[in-house]
């Protein structure tokens, strides 16, 4: 199997991250990239939808991935491997979330300078990520059926902070207890305007939209 | 649907949180209830699981269950409806674990003077749970078949530190890529010594393995 470059990342020095953060979309600003904060349970499934994902994409736009994890590559070796696309494993040193800081150290690694599209994949973590400001042009939250529809219930900042939710794993809808009525009221009573689409990444179902959302997010985002 | 008990637990003033949860598990020694810290990423299961197993065993044992979220209180409803044992609901005011003062806060509340066993749902994340010793008598964590058998290699923590692994949800393997042998190899290269069962909180196969490994745990645990 190929390599992927491993970086260890530590908490920013930084008192303030919002600053930070603010300031690092400044920079993506200029630079023209756009950066998508990719956050969910362990296990939601954010590199089988990434993967699908870019294969729709990779043609129209210039993709890398960063993926971030406590210990192991396997997410940014199996990215390389079924995209093409560069890919880096940033490695939290224990940390439960990355914070502007430790995103920049990655951006600056992966090399941003000839990137459309980055793709940060968080922690899988519901709780601290959404704590913490990347610094990331959007927030993107993976939420699967088999975790159940209570989630947003249950960890609120995360979805209340985020631009787009996808409910993925739909193709296991007949296996497990999902009431997506409940789930999305649940997601509006926090936040009216994310934007919620399902999918599912073994199958590929939805992810046609997805990448119609992203094609439209980032024209505008240019315009802005 | 019956009321519990919610109460706002915040985090331990004490700055040697290892100290204070040695401390709590003499305390609990002394009282003869024994605390397991449960935990698993968002939606593996736990509370299914433990309702389940609490059926089974609170002929034999009386039992109690603290039920830790950052926020809602569906889960110790459905604990106290569909067990009918005592049931009180923590609130972590944001935090993503909980520590040893936190846990003896939720212990003071639910009163422990004729409880036998107590189970301690803690916040669903991988990560954080590992890292701050509650003071339990033991810990389980539950790895669900949809969330990937690659869990282990990435967050190695909290198989390293668990007494037992349930592997929930194994009616559904027909429908997810999970490897047992790959998982239970990750999981003995972290940590030799832990009871690992497959099991189906939704079934209930497995749950009467599940029951006599605490009956054993349990009585061993009075005579030390």
């Amino acid at each position: 199997m190929g390599e992927v470059k491993i970086i260890a990342v530590n908490r920013s020095a930084y008192a303030d991250n919002d600053l930070e953060a603010e300031a690092l979309r400044g920079y993506l600003k200029d630079k023209g990239t756009f950066l998508v904060n990719v956050m969910s349970s362990p296990g939601a499934g954010k590199t089988t939808t990434l993967t699908k994902l870019i294969n729709l994409l990779k043609n129209e736009l210039r993709i890398g991935v960063m993926e971030a994890d406590i210990d192991s590559d396997v997410d940014a070796l199996s990215i390389a491997k079924n995209t093409g696309v560069r890919s880096i494993q940033i490695h939290t040193s224990g940390m439960c979330h990355l914070d502007a800081g430790m995103t920049k150290s990655g951006l600056d690694e992966i090399d941003i300078s000839d990137l459309d599209l980055v793709f940060l994949e968080n922690v899988g973590n519901l709780v601290c990520p959404a704590e913490f400001d990347t610094g990331a042009s959007m927030d993107m939250v993976i939420l699967s059926i088999p975790e159940g529809d209570d989630k947003p219930l249950k960890y609120p900042l995360i979805f209340e902070k985020c631009d787009l939710v996808l409910i993925n794993k739909i193709d296991t809808i007949d296996y497990f207890d999902f009431n997506f009525e409940r789930c999305e009221k649940d997601i509006r009573w926090r936040n009216k305007n994310a934007t919620i689409i399902k999918i599912s990444a073994k199958t590929g179902e939805g992810i046609e939209d997805v990448k119609t959302y992203f094609i439209n997010k980032i024209q505008n985002w240019r315009k802005e």
